[in-house]
């Protein structure tokens, strides 16, 4: 069932012994909300367990207390509540899902939420799982301290591109300065999250020499890089930034990472200035946003560029901008 | 002499005939707040015009009514008022110094500011110029359009690295909040600022081919860059973002960009995590805050890389770190 704040603040005060969860392949939004909640319920004394089925990043290692989240082992965790955060669909959160026989509260900002949990506050206007805890603990007039404040200032922040994408709100930021009041310390998050590898940054001019622009005319330019396995071997999870570059490049309209994961399993990542992507990362059975999406196309790296350009070119040349 | 927010509100408020300038090379917060502050006069029934001794570089073209900002003749332009903002030191108006004679209202966040108008509100613990005219709107409750928000904005996101450096304060992110509400588009604006023309992009292989990394044991790295002549050529003003490559790297603590203006000319950009690069800025005449700073080495590009590479390890084994 849908549940206000209200009701998951309530939930969370009558239960004694909690299990909170998030994602597999936790980004900045996912450790940061499971943190700053942990953080609370631990301060009003309840029996509170993190558990996740995933290594966490390094990047995330300067938040207090990450290595107090627990990877589940094969037995069962007893508790009274489940809190699912920023997972919109169940089998994200990997075998906690069989560890914990409770019921569950889902705290998401997800549009594409399945609602598998028994109690579900879903906020699709939110830029971050990061801003709904942020309201409930308004909710209970908890006492937000520094480290809180710096969890949630990285949720928010990782979510939002620092404040540079389409759903950064005044809310988002309204939360943001609260939080720089409560002690976050932008410059010391943002330097965290921006250091890279020694490799990564060498590995650079390696995927820039794999740049391709194709002109479609006054519809603009579709500009793709290509990570080859070769390459893709050293980099491990540090990719993400890649696809700015063909996307920031003055008169190109659509973005396209392709990952070569195997010899027949090529990952593609679209971006878009304002052309719908979610439709062709659809139409490949992915999905995402208008602006941000991303499929798994089953072939070989030659023949899915060709399927993908020619759905990106079809796609921009119809013009078909999101609502 | 210094006058406050109220009293640079009156000074304006008397003058009809006025003239509001920046500084030559002009940034985010130089424009944003010439250009906000400029329609707010306008809106005012004001005869205003804005003089400005340089070009308005193509990156800031999104910003509405930036080609009604002229550049100084030789002749003189009558005015009651200059207004001079974001500008620390009268010769960094160029020209405007003296085709206008009038008293002169500078507005101004930088520290070093020399205090040489008549009337001066310097606030340096504002983010950016743009922070100032928001408070100087806000007390004469002036209305905000939706350009002027987006004029603002991008004023503030420019001078703090959207949000990212030291300087980001809760006041910046309240006042960012609120030009959301009044119409700034935080995911327009920075896909304006961050589009580059793809010779930048391509270049960057080549500007990373430069890169060394000196280490100096338990202090951290040093990790520099360097920008010959030949390639500078070609990229105009688009070099102020390389710098972030070496700074981002994993252990690095002091990251170096050399600039090969001519055979005898090398400019040199410090950034840091800790260590106060300011001084090694300050001992080659140059100067800037702790953790961003720079300086011009009139010397051949081999010495001045060893003389500056040599500054910067000393400074950096002292482990001098800014208060």
């Amino acid at each position: 069932m849908e549940v206000s704040i209200a009701h998951s603040a309530r939930l969370l005060s009558q239960a004694n012994n909690i299990v909170i969860t998030t994602h597999v392949h936790p980004d900045g939004d996912a450790l940061g909300s499971l943190l700053a909640l942990n953080e609370y319920l631990a301060a009003q004394g309840k029996q509170v367990r993190m558990l996740l089925d995933d290594e966490v990043p390094r990047a995330f290692t300067f938040l207090s207390n990450w290595n107090k989240i627990e990877r589940p082992d094969d037995s069962e965790y007893q508790a009274d509540l489940l809190v699912v955060l920023d997972a919109s669909d169940l089998a994200r959160i990997g075998k906690v899902k069989d560890a914990v026989k409770a019921p569950i509260l889902n705290l998401d900002h997800h549009i594409s939420n399945l609602m598998f949990a028994d109690y579900c506050y879903i906020d699709s206007r939110a830029a971050a799982t990061g801003e709904i805890i942020v309201e409930l603990l308004a909710e209970v007039k908890a006492d937000i301290t520094a480290d809180m404040a710096t969890a949630l200032f990285t949720a928010i922040a990782t979510d939002c591109g620092f404040f540079r994408f389409a759903n950064t709100t005044a809310a988002t930021l309204q939360y943001a300065s609260n939080l720089v009041s409560l002690g976050a310390k932008p410059h010391i998050i943002s330097e965290q999250l921006d250091t890279k590898p020694l490799a990564v940054v060498m590995a650079l001019p390696k995927v820039l020499e794999t740049l391709e622009v194709f002109d479609c005319g006054q519809q603009g330019q579709i500009a793709t890089l290509t990570l080859y396995q070769e390459l893709l071997a050293g980099l491990s999870d540090d990719t993400d930034g890649f696809i700015n570059y063909p996307r920031n490049i003055e008169g190109v309209e659509i973005a396209i990472l392709f990952k070569e994961a195997d010899n027949n399993t090529i990952r593609v990542s679209l971006r878009s200035k304002a052309v719908d992507v979610s439709r062709i990362a659809l139409s490949f059975g992915g999905g995402g946003h208008a602006r941000a999406a991303g499929c798994t196309v089953t072939a070989p790296l030659t023949k899915a560029k060709r399927l993908v350009l020619e759905a990106a070119k079809k796609q921009l040349l119809s013009g078909s901008k999101p609502a």
